[in-house]
């Protein structure tokens, strides 16, 4: 069991490596009849795309999605939907050196001692690569959501990078489409580039904090205990590559505050409960409340940098390496549109799963 | 599918509410052959047990575990091991309030929205009882990691507590089990006694940091890309009630380091690659380094305090509540033993999962 | 993974041995709001308990059932429910013989091979009694079975032991109640009376083949292409004990037809599609037509007898070996009621399975 | 939840349909560094091939397997690995016909009933071209399988081609790969032949049975008690297109022996325990007895026929199809080794799983 599968009902299972043939997502369990082509889960993958701009990686890949089952005369048929995108612009020669170093900070090392054997090419399966299959099946997510519930709208965007928060007075939602770094507030687009180039240029790395959100969610998805809404999305959001903290509502303050500021206090709307606030990022007992859900994700700094660190090689000798290639100096710039498809599968999820489980008969107040 | 199961191998399914006659935890896949028995069980349930100190519940439950199946002889036949705890102190008439009022931060509101009924008393299964089951499972897998790998070391202690945090430099392991608030930091736990006795009396309530240091673990655990085990690790965490951070190794500061100050440095030790410093917490691309594996965890104030708060009734009515019943003022507290036992599950499973995907050829260094 | 569960949504997890303080099912997934209660489930254990007549065990083991957790006033909550079944006629030193020695054509050699330890009394895990929990669950899965669809109607009946087969001609439903065999042919009972009362007397044993029929299951169950219906009814019959072979529909003698006989044609009800035979047992392409479901399988004589057979020791010398303690003279009596169960958990699983993807847009005909 | 995957550690999701642009498998859990490439799946690919000879269907497919993922420098990494087969011939045209009719004895309807909407076009996700994919995993499996354990091996062959049996006093191995029925004695194929080409020319079709034996199998497969190595074989073996019973060792006969026929005595041997016969089909208990393997299936005849059946269309007409396309008389040929590959990815599957929970401290005799 080698787990590159996740979802229960709607199960995604990506495969491919950075530099073999292709990559793709094989997904099992779409509902029949969702309304899909390749352009819309294009569209997608051209927001993740490497390359676009002078903060992402120059490795040029035009990511084209091919659907290869699964959908026939435009609509979903219930089976399984292959999406697999070639891989072209690998140039291999560049990885060379990373034969038999590991990279500190990298998945190098630990492939290695699992498995004894791996692709070191490009990083292979440990590449974030493999994240434009999330995308992909995010996509696919995307639209079957929206044959099923109306008005779910999921946005991700950064809120820290390195040092730097943004300002949330400023918070524009308009904004996050309008900068390189999906940022919700201008005036923290225009420093953090000057920012970030002086890093790219120095040849160094810098981590992020992405908030992803989802509006529109009905009350009652989530699975507890195990199965929890917030649960899966931990796990959907650490998966990711590079991803060392998941928070939901909260997060990591909720620590620093009393029962009585951390209880968000209920009152009645024309169209059910209404929250005072959401501390709880939606979601309560592990089900969704009907407030936005709200998750965040640390995206640690890339590995791959041009300063000499010191390491070893596969047979154990002393030895520094410095990672040539072509990196993304803030790979949690490309996290965002990764961690929106997560939130999108995990959501799908966990609605097929309510309707098996509950259908129609949830709970009403008043 | 209600997902009231962990683990892939070593398969955990806990059962039961908190006012029910008996919860326990179905236990799957534990190997034959690990000598085990109830008291060795009841060592870790009685570090979790409630009524101790004036710190916890006032609730008085011996949380007596009995083993129902798959030990004969002393020993674990490979077959599923049933854990069972009898609920003795249950006096249900003391959640009558809450029948039909939905306690704000609480999952009232949201099971009853998902299931359309729900046993009200003591929080039905959305009680953090339901931990003791967690907690005998985490016996029976402590036990069965001694049986395959020697040297590994669980231990979980409070590094936050409302806005008060340890002092790293003060750390001592030793304290740990010297306070009741499982604090590496005896001044701290001297300090933060004062601090909740208040919070306590006033009724009311405040969240807290847990972290959880697993020492000895072999390198090479881990199932990517989506069993990874650190995503393990954040799924288990984040389904402990009222958890709503996990944080590995740097977390959320991840952030805020260049990668030059992220990337632990390698170097050549007698027994294998030593490492420079632990920012990965002992993970990297999912996988285990050989290193400490460190998780945090922030749990949230218990929601129910005595403080009047607005909500609504099943029936849509706003009215108030105060919440009387016997809780926990930092329920942080009990969570420590929890993580221990969620970090002990995980660890034997990915043990079992490697050896069954890999077996003994795993890569060797030097 | 030891694989003590089964279904996919509606989940069961069975515990205990033959011999051990309880036995059980731990039941995730069942649909929150079916009205049940231990009297509901007990209805069908008492249908599959020893001792009630000469042709089963006369072990004599009351089988009460108790709900442990996931009922709440009367209905389920949507939590797992627990149901226990305590062992009270445990006789274990009627046992003391096995211990060591393997009883030819049983599951003791094999659990010592893999398991390196087994608890020998009463066979363990391996009994036969594991069935009871099968029931219990069966009967809270008929229970939602017929809170979500009207009109299912579940029946299981023998109709072979050992060379005898019931004569179609005679089939009459209200019979099967009505003798110790649950045969549909009255005569065909009184002939076998004799036959199986002649072989409990000899200390022998024979087999049977039981036929399990599913009335007024809706078209549409079943998920292709690893999950079809009569894959997962096939798996769930096999698991019970003693089973060697499972057929659907016409089974093992499809193989004897042309393609113009086995083709069931169709012509247009007032409700439906309506069908001129059913070779196909209800199911094609792995999904339910609307007709009857139809399984069979076979049950292997019990190995457990009275004359001498030649066996090894745990310590590889060569022995004999007589079976005494209490046993059926036919297994197959009691496989009845647990293929019955195994078809209930299969067909609300699949029932939830298609709720979650499908949901209600199914295709519709005319 | 569609499920289109099997297996627990060595899980196979397979993908495509009959018309698409490709189909396939994806792999996930192959244990690393065994050796594979596309020459060792395809070898296995081309003996279920289409069009080898007048007795199977005469669609031209070069069934060309790649390997997309997985495998780096002649070995598995791990990873999970793609096998993608390119549709070539699909020749939709010759399909129109069953657009909007339903084919008696066939998925057509109860596809259209439960997903309202269907790939048409050579019976799409329901096409036997599916297990051209299975066959591709039961290539790798084989691989890994050899790689882990010496000396196993797996053959298949027909028994029973409709009402013709073979002569098991004439079985012989060498003759299995010398006939287009691979038939273990001579005779048979002869007389077969005749009776195969008859049926064909009046385009009919006939069912048959299928015997795969295992041999070399150690002791101790098998999971207990939902996922016996009966069971798993049961459901791997019934997934299959068309089959419609499954039998282990004596299957559905067992029901007539009496106990003392059916128990294997049990002697000792110079390697471990030697049994007098094989009745229980080299397993007990759900787990392997270290004795052959020994399972059979029923495939019906092929529902695609000259002649004419009476049927209904999609808006509820009654009229009549004709299915002209290019079909087998006896779909059983290639059900040949589409079951020799889910022997094979079955027995790999639990020697993992075995690895897993138990490791090497399984049980010995003597």
């Amino acid at each position: 069991m080698s787990i590159n599968s996740f979802g229960h009902l709607f199960r995604v299972t990506t495969w491919g490596e950075s530099h073999g043939p292709a990559l793709g997502a094989t997904v099992d369990g779409c509902p029949p009849g969702v309304a899909i082509d390749e352009a819309m889960i294009q569209h997608w993958l051209d927001k993740r795309k490497p390359g676009q701009n002078k903060y992402t990686t120059q490795r040029r890949e035009p990511d084209a999605v091919r659907i290869l089952s699964g959908v026939f005369e435009g609509q979903t048929t219930g089976t399984p939907v292959q999406l697999m995108i070639e891989n072209t612009d690998q140039r291999s020669k560049d990885y060379g050196d990373i034969k038999d170093k590991f990279r500190p900070g990298h998945a190098d090392i630990t492939y290695h001692q699992k498995y004894g054997v791996r692709d070191y090419r490009g990083g292979g399966r440990s590449s974030a690569r493999e994240t434009a299959a999330r995308v992909a099946a995010g996509g696919l997510a995307r639209a079957a959501l929206a044959s099923l519930v109306s008005g779910v709208e999921i946005k991700g965007y950064m809120v820290q990078m390195g040092p730097h928060q943004i300002n949330r007075e400023r918070f524009d939602w308009a904004q996050i489409d309008q900068n390189p770094f999906w940022v919700p507030d201008a005036k923290a687009a225009d420093d953090w580039a000057g920012y970030l180039d002086g890093l790219r240029r120095s040849g160094s790395s810098v981590g992020a904090v992405i908030e992803v959100v989802a509006r529109g969610v009905p009350a009652g998805l989530g699975a507890p205990v195990y199965g929890k809404l917030d649960t899966d999305l931990a796990a959907a959001m650490m998966s990711i590559n590079a991803v060392k903290g998941v928070e939901i509502g909260e997060g990591m303050s909720a620590a620093m505050l009393t029962g009585e500021l951390n209880a968000d206090e209920i009152s009645m709307g024309p169209d059910g409960p209404i929250y005072s606030s959401n501390h709880a990022g939606g979601i309560l007992g592990g089900i969704s409340t009907g407030q936005d859900i709200v998750v965040r994700f640390a995206v640690k700094p890339t590995s791959s940098i041009l300063t000499t660190r010191r390491t070893i090689t596969k047979t154990g000798e002393e030895t520094e390496i410095i990672t040539k290639g072509r990196h993304d100096p803030c790979v949690g710039i490309r996290a965002v549109p990764v961690g929106e498809a997560m939130m999108a599968c995990v959501l799908l999820d966990h609605l097929l799963l309510h309707r098996g489980q509950v259908g129609e008969n949830q709970g009403h107040i008043g």
